[in-house]
């Protein structure tokens, strides 16, 4: 059905947007509430279901035919349930359920919002066509999704390509994960900053100590600045090699915040991939800058929603020699 | 067809192993040639002819459906070539043209060794019943395949599952591959009789400085030798984790002959798993010995062989919202 449409929900630790999509990847109907992130778990559910009331009671509701939910992380697709770091209220919160309920037993995907990114960038973006791809998000964390085969590869719990927490330095820092040298922990915005600050970076007159003012000044030349985009690139490198290597992929689209900070991330970055990708089937793999910008959560929730279970384990018959 | 068979080959560097073998990964007959790994390449594809006409020649090759090939890598699947590390005489050698001219035109289905190794663990083996599972091969390297949503995921040229060429020292020693800090640098067996020597390990009156032998030392107690493997265990769960964290494993089956250490090997694996491999989706990754032993590279080709390309990337459709 090409008039069809589905519901999208994107559920962060600030906001709580929602929209109708149609079959071209056009937002047609806009919802957003603050996430009131501290809050009990049925007050974070009830700005939920304001953001779908203003949805079910629009007047294409009737051609809305699935739900598509990309979800801050962990969550588990199995179970159909949340648990945001950023939301503590909510922890192995049955969002799945809850959404079915609320929108009359249509059916309701999950996803977490790296598989929601990838399958935003895999429909609509730079990573429209591959076969094989990681996209990730370098922003407040890092996080990824992968298209596998031609489709987006969720996992059974909708986690995979959870690059930001793979250890790229097994001797380093410890991160709050638990682990030690996680990408996330070298890469991330607030380390890209922590770390221009700790090696003698000050920022100008207005303060602004964030990965982006660090960008800027790196722009301008400052070594240290410069110094901690190239680390941070060493580590994405590391990262994106490693799933080049376990997975084959052609691509790897980097998005979020952090990657606007263009070819002071990039340049570096394609640098150190050549070092660290070196075998036959790895050594091709690019970089290239995300397309689908803020509203990739979106998208790619209703990516998930068209695709049903396709892009997750659970629907794919296993094929073993017998 | 419960009566046919396929015919395997397993391509290393020291041996050519051929085998016919049965719908139940029985070995019915068995060829074998030493690898005249340093002559030039059509006294090398000689030798696997010389194996492929023992098999040939045989009464019940009239039975046989397919030939499944795992060689040392790389490999390239989709152009049918080999570029084994230990044979410099096949240089992007055209295997799967050659094999297919010599058995009539059977379909052949070409896998890496890691690859091939995961099909024996998934058919027969620890990872059977598996959905998703590493199997990594610790020996002279370290290599492995993978299997995601119930079938062998060889990745476009069949080398996806590479884990021993991931860096998880994003600082370390350089590599021969050209990459520094790779898994296999830290926990190949030369890597862990050469740390131990280098931190005072020394042989018994036998002179044997393998990995075996450090092994053998830190079962009775060596700190050294204790340390040594410690520390490749620590560089294999940093890898492990790192794959549970890309693509969602339950499992990782661990075999080749540095496994035969023990709990040596696994007990500090399972510790620095736990470690590594904290959020929620990954945590309760095992850790489990491999089980098909010497035989793997035959019964992972035939199993190859009776997945033929649907373990592949090219024989999946692709499914993208439209």
């Amino acid at each position: 059905m090409r008039n069809d449409l589905v519901a999208a929900l994107d559920i962060g630790g600030t906001k709580i947007a929602g929209a109708l999509v149609d079959g071209g990847g056009r937002l047609l109907l806009r919802a957003r509430r603050s996430t009131p992130a501290q809050e009990d778990a049925e007050t974070v559910m009830a700005a939920v279901d304001a953001v779908l009331g203003e949805l079910t009671g629009s007047l294409p509701w009737t051609r809305v035919t699935a739900v598509g939910i990309g979800s801050a992380g962990p969550v588990d697709a199995s179970a159909g349930t949340v648990s945001p770091v950023n939301v503590p209220g909510w922890r192995d919160f049955p969002l799945v359920p809850r959404v079915a309920r609320s929108v009359g037993g249509l059916p309701v995907t999950l996803v977490g919002d790296g598989v929601a990114m990838a399958a935003a960038e895999h429909w609509q973006g730079a990573a429209r066509g591959c076969r094989n791809a990681l996209c990730l998000v370098v922003s407040t964390g890092v996080g990824g999704g992968l298209v596998l085969d031609g489709r987006v590869h969720a996992g059974p719990t909708g986690n995979a390509g959870h690059i930001g927490h793979i250890s790229v330095d097994l001797d380093g820092e410890p991160c709050p994960c638990g682990g030690r040298g996680c990408v996330e922990r070298t890469a991330s915005g607030p380390s890209i900053a922590r770390r221009a600050l700790a090696n003698g970076w000050r920022p100008g007159p207005d303060g602004d100590t964030s990965a982006a003012a660090v960008a800027a000044a790196a722009h301008r030349g400052d070594p240290v600045a410069v110094a901690s985009f190239e680390r941070a690139a060493q580590a994405l490198a590391a990262g994106i090699a490693a799933t080049a290597a376990l997975v084959e992929i052609e691509t790897a689209v980097v998005g979020g915040g952090v990657s606007r900070a263009g070819e002071v991330l990039f340049a570096p970055l394609r640098r150190h991939l050549r070092e660290y990708a070196t075998l036959s089937f790895v050594r091709d793999t690019t970089v290239v800058p995300a397309l689908t910008g803020t509203d990739a959560g979106l998208v790619g929730a209703a990516a998930a929603a068209r695709l049903g279970g396709r892009g997750t384990a659970e629907a794919v018959v296993g094929g073993r020699p017998s």
